[in-house]
């Protein structure tokens, strides 16, 4: 029992970075865009990073929310101390560049409308988490409900 | 004995691809960039995009050429329909793009001396053909002598 307090701070901490990728997720669902967002957080804790789907706004298809992250992340070598957070299971692309950029840490809002490839993030040793929200899982459903050929494009299908 | 006719004009064909994608890397490293370059060909052997590693040129980590490729290429539904061509063997984010656009067929011009994610891509189901061309291998060989912490930090090393 002795870890709980410390695991109630973690997970309160993984909210208040989901929060910031919601707030992507609902920025690029206003722009009439995908509501999928994403945060990179270093090993203080510090957001350094934000982004979102920009497949309708910039009809880039590689613009998933986790590759712009990274993409506005820049060149640095503390990628192994950084922890990834998107609303959605991150599609093969984005966990491609979690891997290959060797971040450690993805922290997940929610994988029941979509399951992307954690496993093979996880075999690549990298660390889950998936916070189940029901926010994520709203979103998503909502998307694809109002926009559901927009979702079949940005997922290859 | 009777498809070797047809194989050979198979190969020549995808010689010529690579001849574009070295073009690219080419360009690349007289920038003072990453020789790594990649073009995607339609189903008519028509080239549709060409792009080369822009890590050095834009500042951008998810510049590798595959991604560039893909992001000229934009919005389009025959990505079934495509082949990616590169250079090297794709690195996971690159993998991870053939997979989600569900590329069927990625011809790679050399994995000596890097191997990328040719065993999931395959495990996913694409064609993966490895033209083993002494051109790319020369050209990473020097990327890797002549700017090696560059080549290290493209690699997530």
């Amino acid at each position: 029992m002795s870890d709980h307090p410390r695991k109630h701070v973690v997970d309160s901490t993984h909210r208040t970075w989901m929060d910031a990728a919601l707030e992507q997720a609902e920025k690029s669902w206003h722009e009439g865009g995908i509501p999928i967002g994403s945060v990179l957080v270093d090993a203080q804790g510090v957001i350094v990073a934000r982004g979102h789907n920009e497949r309708v706004q910039s009809g880039d298809p590689t613009a998933h929310a986790e590759v712009v992250c990274v993409r506005r992340a820049g060149r640095r070598r503390d990628w192994s101390r950084l922890t990834l957070v998107s609303t959605l299971s991150p599609c093969p692309m984005c966990s491609g560049t979690a891997i290959l950029h060797r971040i450690p840490r993805v922290i997940v809002g929610e994988n029941r409308t979509f399951m992307g490839a954690e496993d093979w993030m996880r075999h690549q040793g990298i660390e889950i988490v998936v916070l189940d929200d029901a926010r994520c899982v709203a979103w998503m459903e909502r998307m694809q409900r109002e926009r559901a050929d927009l979702w079949r494009e940005d997922i290859g299908m």
